[in-house]
C-alpha cells in the first residue's frame, strides 16, 4: 500500500466517531471503528461498527471486531489495502484481529483513556497513527467516569 | 486457579471436538472450542462454539471467539477460573481474546496443521497445553486438503 497522507483520514475517523456517538445514544460503550479501502478509485468505507457489549450483551463485539464482522468475508488482498480507524487504542483482542488480517495501517482517535496493543502492532510492521482527538477523549472519559463497572468489564478488569 | 490435572480435560476437549465435527457436517471450517469453569463445585462447561465463517459469512467468529460470544457477558473473575479448549492452535485474534480476558489456561487439540499465538500466550503467563490429538489433526488436515481457499481466507493468507 502506498503512503496515505493524514488529510485522507478524515473520512474514516469521522465515521468511527459517528459510530461511537451512536453507541453513546444507545446507552452503549462509546467506541467506534471504520474500515477504509484505499485503491485506484480513491478511498471507500467498506464497513463500520461500534462496541455492542451493552446493546447485544456481547463479549466480543468491540468496535473493531464489530466493524470487521460487518465487512464480512473479504479476500486477504483487500485487507492489505485498508486502514482501520478506531476512536480508542485497540485492546489486545482487536489488535490480534488486525494482525490476523494483516491490515497495514491503524489510525487511533486517542490513547489517553486506554492503551491497548499498539506496541505489538508496531513490532509487526503495522503503521500506527494516534490523532490525540479531543472529541474522542471527551466522549470516552465521560463514559469511564460515569460507568466504571461496564468499562472494566469491557477490558477484562476486575 | 489451582493446578488442573490433565485427566480433567476430557470434558472440555470432547465438547470442543464435537463442535468441530458439527461444523464439518454443516460444511464449515471444523474448529471447535469450549469454555470450562473450575470452581468448588467441580468443572462446568459455560459455553462452546465453532468456526462460523461459512455458516454465517463471518470474518470474526472463529471457534474461540464464537465460544466467548456464546458465553456472553461475564465478570472478570469468572474468566480467571476457566480453561478454554480449542481443537486447533488459536490464531492471533483468538490469542488476543484469551489475553484480554486473562483466561489462565488454554488446552489445544493440535498444532500440527497450524501454529497460532502460543508463544505470546506463554509470554503472558498463560498455561498452554497441546494434546497432539489424532482426531483433531485428521479432521483439520482433511479440510485443509479439500478446501485450501476457505482455509487460507480464515487465517488471512492469500
Amino acid at each position: 500500500m502506498p503512503p496515505i497522507p493524514a488529510d485522507r483520514d478524515a473520512l474514516g475517523m469521522q465515521r468511527a466517531f459517528e459510530e461511537a456517538e451512536d453507541g453513546a445514544k444507545e446507552g452503549g460503550i462509546p467506541i467506534g471503528s471504520a474500515l477504509v479501502l484505499h485503491d485506484d478509485n480513491g478511498d471507500r468505507i467498506l464497513a463500520s461498527g461500534r462496541n455492542m457489549r451493552i446493546q447485544k450483551s456481547s463479549a466480543t463485539l468491540h468496535g473493531e471486531i464489530c466493524c470487521l464482522e460487518t465487512a464480512g468475508r473479504l479476500k486477504a488482498g483487500v485487507y492489505r489495502k485498508c486502514t482501520i480507524y478506531t476512536t480508542l487504542s485497540p485492546c489486545i483482542m482487536c489488535t490480534g484481529a488486525i494482525l490476523l488480517y494483516r491490515i497495514p495501517r491503524v489510525v487511533i482517535g486517542e490513547n489517553t483513556n486506554y492503551v491497548g496493543g499498539e506496541e505489538l502492532l508496531k513490532q509487526n510492521g503495522v503503521e500506527v497513527i494516534v490523532r490525540n482527538d479531543s472529541q474522542c477523549k471527551e466522549l470516552m472519559a465521560k463514559f469511564i467516569k460515569e460507568r466504571p463497572e461496564d468499562w472494566n468489564e469491557d477490558v477484562g478488569d476486575e
